[in-house]
């Protein structure tokens, strides 16, 4: 049966996962009616005003003729503003202090993992070896931080707290209390020559698209790791292959991949210097997103004013 | 050639290692000849009135016949304790502010270790399984903290910053904000029951020994997970191995053995649901444990006051 529908949903997920997230929105926007786009009897798409995405069908969204913006329920927007279809309209991308302090918690927990040698512990236990290897203090070391925005200031404050030193890199310099900052190429190369642990939270956009390659790798110290938390195509896979199989970098834990779910065959998944993780490091949580969403869309019911929209200039 | 010495520092370290310590406290006390036992003339051991001791052998203090007081450089002390020979003497045994920063640290990580399932996830990337476990945020997890001394109270509060709920068990009743404290047989019973994480900081002593055993591993809930940091006999190893292997227990990270360095042969190290640590989670620091040894013994000097003892009937 179709009904009518005030709010499209409209994503590629499973139908169990869609269910969670209408279950998740209509608890909080119980005033709304919001429907899968394939529920919308054909009439009444037209009477779609916003739609709520989550890795959507760019075919369902023209469906949507008079469509005046779309909520993402996650902050990475790559995808949507990649879309020419879509370039005209207002996107809002999920900006979630949850996501920021899972994110934040993420970064510091991988960091330890890195920090505290877990992995090279991993390796002698395989070997039956008893060796102590020096102990680090975080104020000898420095997180590196590419990205500044919600999530990567999160981490920053959370990783300071913890006596790690941070530096932080962003497009534009930003001003952040107790996090040395670089902004632009050439503070990038400062940045890498002193990360001993490299992390990156970039968004995607065509500036960041194979930003970490052979030679911004080369600039990092002998001996530092990686902690790819972002988008794949940000790190070029083969120039961190060279980079962990030469000995320059020791080890990256990885959470994100060009193919997801990283497919079988991947050497990825047997490379002794890789963590790979299946995209965990800060999962979305559906009833604090669904809050965010209902009160932007409430907002701009009382007051017609679209919640902050995405530049689509810079992508994110 | 021998020299007198006002101190003896008694061990069974490595020349390497002793010299590091005697290095350091030279360092920490340049008014003090402290010197390494065998060192000492015969004819000078009668002068000798402290002792900075690290895993000595007693015979070398019966030798020092004049003997006041015994500094210890760990904090640790079952083993001198438990020597016949010493009870009559005072115990001073190192209480860091160094050290405890480092075990918390050392327990916030192995807790994410834990809580972020990085054993499982290691597990998949070995059978190059893609699978997101569900996210388990800290306040939904219980921290059980076995022993609220300086060590255990610091870990509590770190715990407790990074959002994790937090239980502690002491010997007494003890004080503690913002934790949920437990003390006695059936206050431990109680703490065990909730335990998702549970930590061991307990001193070894008669009653400590064997304390996690069949029965109280039992009464924790399924598919909790320990983390032994403390001293091995506290833990009946083959009443944790029965846990795990019957899946009551999920995971196990042990960072003490009761032969150090753990045997190659020893089947701990192939366990799949065991993290084998060679005693590294907080490494005593050379420099600040000198530093105190420093101070307590300047105390001593110019007031004649010792620093606090170990209570003997207690064993810490």
């Amino acid at each position: 049966m179709e009904m009518t529908g005030r709010i499209a949903f409209v994503s590629r997920l499973s139908i169990r996962d869609e269910e969670l997230w209408l279950q998740a929105l209509a608890g909080a926007l119980p005033e709304e009616n919001i429907l899968p786009v394939r529920k919308i009897a054909s009439g009444d798409l037209c009477g779609v005003q916003i739609a709520v995405v989550a890795n959507p069908d760019p075919a369902d969204i023209a469906r949507l003729t008079n469509l005046k913006w779309i909520h993402s329920v996650w902050a990475g927007v790559e995808r949507l503003v990649a879309e020419p279809g879509l370039a005209a309209l207002p996107i809002v991308r999920l900006v979630d202090p949850e996501l920021a302090r899972t994110m934040a918690e993420a970064v510091l927990a991988w960091t330890y993992y890195l920090s505290r040698d877990m992995p090279a512990y991993a390796r002698l236990q395989r070997q039956h070896r008893w060796q102590q290897l020096p102990y680090r203090h975080p104020a000898e070391l420095t997180v590196g931080l590419l990205g500044l925005g919600t999530l990567g200031t999160a981490a920053a404050l959370r990783l300071r707290s913890a006596g790690f030193n941070v530096s932080g890199w962003s497009r534009t310099a930003k001003n952040t209390d107790r996090i040395e900052r670089f902004s632009g190429a050439a503070g990038l190369a400062l940045l890498l020559a002193r990360a001993d642990v490299l992390v990156c939270l970039l968004p995607l956009t065509p500036e960041t698209h194979g930003l970490l390659n052979r030679e911004r790798l080369a600039l990092m110290p002998t001996g530092a790791s990686l902690i790819h938390f972002a988008r794949s195509p940000i790190v070029v896979v083969d120039d961190l292959l060279a980079a962990l199989n030469s000995g320059r970098l020791s080890h990256a834990v990885l959470d994100v991949f060009d193919v997801e779910p990283l497919p079988q065959h991947s050497e990825l998944w047997e490379h002794p210097k890789i963590t790979v993780l299946p995209h965990i490091s800060a999962p979305t949580n559906k009833e604090t997103a669904a809050a965010i969403v209902a009160k932007n869309i409430r907002d701009y019911r009382s007051s017609g004013v679209l919640p902050r929209t995405v530049a689509m200039n810079h992508g994110y």
